[in-house]
């Protein structure tokens, strides 16, 4: 069971972020690895600029799906960047950006909020990865 | 040939559940143990209320994309939960609520349609996974 | 490190698809199989009629995403079609279609762009996976 998960993020909405984040940090309550590789709208929701505002919810969760995010934030439940972050205190869990994406979106690592450990290429995330389960959220 | 698969639905529009329904049915042929991890819209989907209802197809799908699927439904196909009955009846596929997605829409297992077994939490997950696959959609 | 990466694509936005090309040119350079299997939208994307075309962002995208999409493809980046040529030429990449998607979408086989190497069952794709790892996209 210490095998590593892998997760490529891609989407930047807060409800597939708060599941991704709710994978990791399961994952790292059991002592498994995690790497974490940002592409696109999500490196966009790790930057500084960013990683604190509203980042909306998937096309299909509506109205009845927005109450009840707000509903839950309001009674306290944590964000997805501070689930995160107590997964890193938790485990093992290396977030890296993708560097076509920083190049995609104009970004200097320095534009990165600090979760993120730093910059890497696809091949590099294969490496890491090892023989472990590449999850695309 | 045996290792299971897993997979963590999150999307609750037809069509990802209906190429979930297929994914599940192929690994069910096959002998594969099958997992199911029900998250946010997914689960709404899966609850007595709003199983037969139409669940909509993911943003991109567009005019001709709803057209293609309903000319299909007309013309008899299986409906997702209808594959995923037949499934059921072919192998080992065991359908699990998120208890935290439990919470967030405010849902009790009484809400749930019976396709859905139980409900557990991120852990209880990876524990039945074991070295399996992880497949999110 | 030779373990197949399979890749089931759904999705066919450009960015989804540019993010499944960047996986797949990122495995064959590491001398890993790569089986990618298309489904719905995606296996739309890959008709000689819309192959060339725009194909759109995810909708969480928005205009700044668009922007910054469009400003990489006139500084010359390769699109996901290029990519994934030059990834058959770099390694071991077979691309299948869906079978039902093929009849959800009324295609024959010659409305496919070459970048497809035939027409395959759900059943078929596990088969060819082995047990590599599966990724939805």
């Amino acid at each position: 069971m210490d095998e590593s998960i892998n997760l490529v993020l891609f989407s930047g909405t807060d409800d597939k972020l708060q599941a991704a984040a709710v994978l990791a940090a399961g994952a790292a309550a059991l002592g498994k690895p995690v790497n974490i590789f940002l592409q696109y709208w999500a490196l966009d929701a790790f930057t500084k600029a960013k990683i604190d505002a509203d980042h909306g919810l998937a096309a299909e969760a509506g109205p009845g799906g927005r109450e009840a995010v707000d509903a839950l934030q309001a009674a306290g439940q944590a964000t997805w960047a501070e689930t995160l972050r107590q997964a890193k205190d938790l485990g093992e869990v290396d977030i890296e950006a993708c560097s076509l994406s920083m190049d995609l979106l104009h970004l200097e690592e320095s534009d990165l909020d600090p979760l993120v450990d730093g910059v890497e290429g696809v091949t590099a995330f294969y490496l890491n990865a090892g023989e472990g389960r590449i999850v695309f959220i």
